[in-house]
């Protein structure tokens, strides 16, 4: 994450342009709390607490974990500075040496981990956020991103049955994604590529934001109050059009996947299309049916966390299921059968979400390469857009 | 409907006392509407519309049929009169005598009939919230609903399996209750009753408003935004505590099933009591496996249309799965495989509404006796507290 | 006020349309409760409440008089009915004989009957607010107000030098009005009549709503946020332009005075036509030299109190300062030097809603004959427009 | 000032703690704006804007100088920098440099470095405002102020009669201290020192937040919905009770004048002390009576803008009118007689707020020194608290 922070000032790492967003610098401190609090302080006989007053400033929304700054005041928390910030952070990298082999806290050290790996990708797309509202649409790369190829079209075919979904490796998994258990698919199929930039022109050409008949009730309400007639960070229509990125303001390219839709929009865009969106065990069926390449777009920071060695978050679109955006699925965000929330305080991370949010698959172009699997549940609710956010059609065959 | 609106005053039948409620005139106007819109006008050669302006103040949310009075105005239609929406209605019915033969109305007729069912329902809900908001605590019924009996615990057990799900007789149906399919069961057990004033009132004795742990996060939110307490309705805690009913200030009956809960509050029940809501397939599997008896407390305006011939809606609770109060289930309200929204205007009544709210099984002592059934969905969104809705738990076995 | 609710219906006079209006009901129960209070509960031995909930319903912000229903729900009291309120009306009445020769409560009987008028005014203005949300655009009245005859331009001059101005007869006058005291005037001139519907049109044509030199901030923010670009009840513009009135929509009368204009639409006006609104103590100096002819539109309920008798309140224009039209002054509403507001609750009357508000002189054709003087003081917010407002211009010479 | 900006990080420079308050950094470019856009633009030939995104970012709200970003996003704004910032501001003070000599700019100069007094003060009270949010209570002075001195009571009386005010001097004035008039005083005496921090405690005792009858309507509203107990940034009751200041958190002094109080508070304190506040003429009729020497408690920001060499703004109290806190009158801020406002977008600096604000009197420990007069007049709206206001009783003799 330190990469990440280096092409910012401090005041770039401080602002919190909207309530769901939080600052840069806040992600590394809200990270550090996660270590220093759930693996030092639980399980380190003796830790001491880097700073008392750290918890109330950096805890997100654990109930456990006592009362918190309020969510929207965490941009006005300048001291401490992001130089104290990354100091804790060394210091409590350092403290964590001991529990690193300490068979106790391997799940929570995985846990940890996971939870670094999204804080990098909500840092990218929050920064992303603030630099949007300022006017001179200031870079945090010199550099685009690479060109988008254009997808061929096609269907993949599902037969139906009985599907086993959910987590069933060995490996890591976060607990809303279990008990792995089976479900019952009707014949469908999903497209091999997501829908575009240019299709998306297509529907606003179409008069797609103005046909209440493609729109959801709560949809058209949202629309008409908050004034939606394109995707986030749009400016322009059709060709030539831009949109905003981490590299500025950039002509869209028609051939790169459309991002930075809400649910609602996925959605209307879906019934225009004469399609549907999947559900989410659709979508993992198909991708236990897949040799997972990893070829597709995602966030690298390896490199020696140099930020140079990264291009930035570009959706291009692959023949990959995972990467470029994350995809919305018609399945509402519940817990699977038998599911039961982790133990303690780190039970609240995800089980107390499942109410009016929609599950989305793969991964984005700002997830850390590593970060996701076939049974993966990212969740927003309905009329959210600042992530990297689009659609991949399905229909019933 | 007309003797339902008999015991009110020209005012108690026009006033709005909050956005989700409507005026008890409104509702007696709204459905003439739906009968002169969708069977008249589309299908009575040379009808006439008997008002033009009518369209515009009791269209309630069809986009296809245009423009309407904001939601929140309705309780401002003073005129026209009560006597004027009665005589429009008398009009209406005599006009429909020629299409209740005709084939291809059959479906729309159908439709209509059910429609008023449901709007006999919200007219007797909106009515008590009406009342309810007078600190005269004025009463519709001179007389209290029936005392409840203390019903046997036990459990209905499922061996889990494939089941069919989904509108699949010959019979009437709403477009959200179909296509029948089927999906795939773990074994579960649902509760041989409802969930009681009594237990509710342990559950607030026992902390439960407090305990963030047995809450949504969303929910938590809600609560303490709106300083949740206790279901609507009630004042007074444990034994001696009351409630507002049809019948004005009643003392609540602890054998009797708890109603006008939230979604959210009745999930925190369940996690309180070491269960779950089933979901909206187990309880129609259980449903499908059961005699209807057809003794569940529902409302019988039958009779002559006589409001005397009927007691207050009163939940009582009985054996039978329906009546009472409406279940939360733990299903999101979205879409069945295949679905396909009914043709034309008609089509926006339940398609539009399949995102952020949930699904309810069974019926309430407000629903007429006759609507409803082991397919039927109703839905409302996870804070909503004024209709009869109450929960029967369930578990994994 | 038994003959302005004469044509209400129930659910007429039970509405409320905003939460600056009441309903009818509300007007006639609060100046009942009035009575109750002050005189026969206050100053009558034994007398006892008519009803013990009849307080918390009709206080209308007596903090005093204790608890009181929340200002927005006084639309959900259908009971008790228009007829109990009117048997409360008359029962208090009777109950006030004894009282009406007690030398002690002359006082509070004065207060009462001005109470009483004022109540007259607004219960006009509000059902006229009422009826205006209602598409079908009732009408009180069957037929419009008189014609308003064109008016001769001109300017009162003053001379400017220390004037006595605030209430110093005899008679009764609001605890605002005083104490009488010295104030010294720059010489100015005022203009013989009032702002017209056709010199609005003008402003209007001119730009006038868009153009940001005119308006103060506040009204700036106001008129972009609400969307202002008329004055309240008008549709159409220039020639043929209606407005809504007490006889439904009338074509809009060029030479009348214009009305229900906020404070911040007056200014802008004076702005746009190089003049100013006077201070309320010019009004007054003006006012206290002229002989005041009575011959201004106010509202006669007088002939056995019945509406037939009474035109509809209609501004027409006079030679006169007193009717047609409450007049914008640029004077906040502040108290006078050694104000003292009256003993008791009643000093609630006036005193604490000294901030904020501006002065409006004269009297509207609302206003029922005799309630108005060269000391009265009429209050508003800024931005409120159902009353019958309107401006006269001044500057300086 | 930017000496000011020294002690603070670039992130403390950048955030806007709420929408009344801006960014120290915007005060400076804001500044520096209003040089480059009404000197150098308007009166420097050939003048080539620095940057022409800039008036975007940092005009305020002159509406002639066209759009500009939202209010409340002045605080997103990360790029350009601090130094970005001062480097523009240092281009800015030199390319003056001709203008310096040149006549036809004189007033304009004036009004500019008025302008640049009143930023310095707004950077005080706004990065104070905005270290207070902050859990951890940062300082910006590593000292606090000093000590207050026990002030003998005592009144000053007037014998009323006509009075002359408003600016009336060869020096610089604001367009809304003109023009000179004559107004009009009864006998009145003034206080000749501030309400203290330990009366407002013994207003707090005797239960003065809680008893309706002291405060004016608005003001219950206010602090009923606000929860409001006690002046901002006071934590803790009575003796070793604490508040914020610019050193951080500090015992009060019970001998220092009460600061960070809104009108409605000052009002309803002088109500409970049975006195009322002067109108801003009786204090500058008061002020023009005195010598005044100049040692009242104000900012000093000279001695080679070191911020070193000030002292903390702290209130302490004098013999002095001028200085500790702005106090409020009992005057709306309303144009003088024949006020005109200055010409061209300039005039959008006073003119276009009067609506809705109260008049102070003379300087705060936070106002530069040099930067005010008898005829001066501050406003705020009267639930405002961030500045440091303070109170002076006034009464009728």
């Amino acid at each position: 994450m330190e990469g990440l922070l280096a092409p910012l000032s401090e005041a770039d790492a401080t602002i919190q342009s909207m309530e769901d967003a939080s600052p840069a610098k806040w992600h590394a401190a809200h990270t550090t709390w996660f270590w220093e609090t759930f693996l030092l302080r639980d399980h380190l006989p003796d830790y001491r607490l880097y700073d008392e007053a750290f918890p109330f400033l950096f805890n997100s929304y654990y109930e456990t974990e006592g009362e918190r700054i309020a969510r929207g005041n965490r941009g006005l928390v300048t001291r401490p500075t992001l130089a104290d910030v990354l100091e804790w952070r060394a210091h409590v990298n350092a403290a964590m040496e001991p529990l690193l082999d300490d068979e106790r806290c391997l799940d929570l050290i995985e846990l940890g981990l996971a939870h670094e790996q999204q804080h990098i990708e909500l840092l990218l797309t929050d920064i992303k956020h603030a630099f949007s509202k300022n006017p001179l649409g200031p870079a945090m790369w010199d550099r685009p991103g690479p060109a988008a190829p254009a997808q061929a079209d096609g269907w993949i075919e599902h037969p139906g049955g009985i599907a086993r979904v959910g987590h069933q490796s060995e490996g890591f998994g976060f607990d809303n994604e279990g008990p792995a258990h089976r479900t019952l698919l009707e014949p469908f199929a999903m497209s091999r590529r997501l829908v575009t930039n240019g299709e998306w022109d297509q529907f606003i050409a179409d008069g797609g934001y103005g046909d209440h008949r493609l729109w959801l009730s709560d949809a058209w309400d949202w629309l008409n109050r908050c004034n939606i007639t394109a995707p986030l960070y749009w400016r322009g229509e059709g060709a030539g059009g831009e949109h905003f990125t981490h590299a500025g303001w950039q002509e869209r390219d028609p051939d790169a996947p459309v991002s930075h839709i809400s649910y609602f929009e996925a959605d209307a865009f879906a019934s225009w299309a004469g399609c549907r969106l999947p559900t989410e065990f659709e979508w993992e069926a198909i991708a236990r049916g897949q040799d997972a390449p990893e070829t597709g777009q995602r966030f690298d920071a390896s490199a020696g966390n140099q930020l140079d060695a990264a291009v930035p978050p570009t959706p291009v679109g692959t023949a990959e299921l995972f990467g470029d955006v994350w995809q919305f699925t018609r399945s509402a965000y519940l817990p699977y059968p038998r599911f039961q929330p982790a133990e303690g305080a780190v039970g609240e991370y995800n089980g107390k979400f499942m109410a009016g949010q929609w599950v989305l698959k793969g991964a984005s172009c700002a997830t850390v390469r590593g970060h996701s699997r076939a049974s993966y549940r990212n969740f927003f609710y309905p009329q959210q857009r600042w992530q990297f956010t689009g659609l991949r059609l399905a229909k019933d065959i």
